[in-house]
């Protein structure tokens, strides 16, 4: 029996806005990203989702708006609501969300990721 | 709009063993502690609990066995496992959890919180 290094983790993957999950609970899982410059605007219509910002910096835009995300910081986006994660520099970030949340949310194209790799 | 800070979080507060909310997802909820010394053995029959070391190093024990969390690690307590977590330091946790989670478990004793605040 062994905790998840998330240092560990994050450095075992290189590509950019590519989720890997390191652990499952109660229907939910933990995702790791690296980010870095801009996603897609979309949105979830029945998942919240949880950002925390493990290093580095983001912003959350949101209509109308936009939610700096520092180291040590986290922001749920509430279901329903449109937005577009954005990073100047590379962060890493550590989300929590129903299995069945899509990275792409109501959008599917290039950018979207089915099958998302247990690490 | 803003992003949680969670030293401020933190900071907010300082009794140990006392977890406090500061975001609900999807019937989940996200909660910290600070914790100091050793807790009760207990586990949960329906629920896996998430514990994340965000300041300091902590044992979760299990019977025959023991987890150390490192500051930047987390361990997953799959349900139905008897679990005592200890720190021998002052240790900030954060765990993700559904709701209905009770602090003690299957136990009902003066360390069970039944009102978690929410901060």
């Amino acid at each position: 029996m062994q905790a998840v290094n998330l240092e560990e983790k994050f450095s075992s993957f290189s590509d950019y806005w590519n989720p890997k999950i390191v652990g499952e609970l109660n229907g939910q899982v933990v995702k790791i990203a690296r980010i870095k410059g801009e996603f897609i605007w979309h949105k979830h219509d029945m998942e919240d989702e949880f950002f925390l910002v493990v290093k580095g910096r983001m912003q959350i835009k949101l209509r109308g708006e936009e939610v700096s995300i520092n180291e040590g910081e986290f922001y749920i986006v509430p279901r329903g609501v449109e937005h577009k994660p954005v990073a100047d520099e590379e962060v890493w970030i550590l989300m929590f969300e129903p299995e069945s949340t899509l990275n792409t949310g109501d959008v599917m194209n290039e950018r979207t990721r089915e099958d998302i790799e247990r690490i």
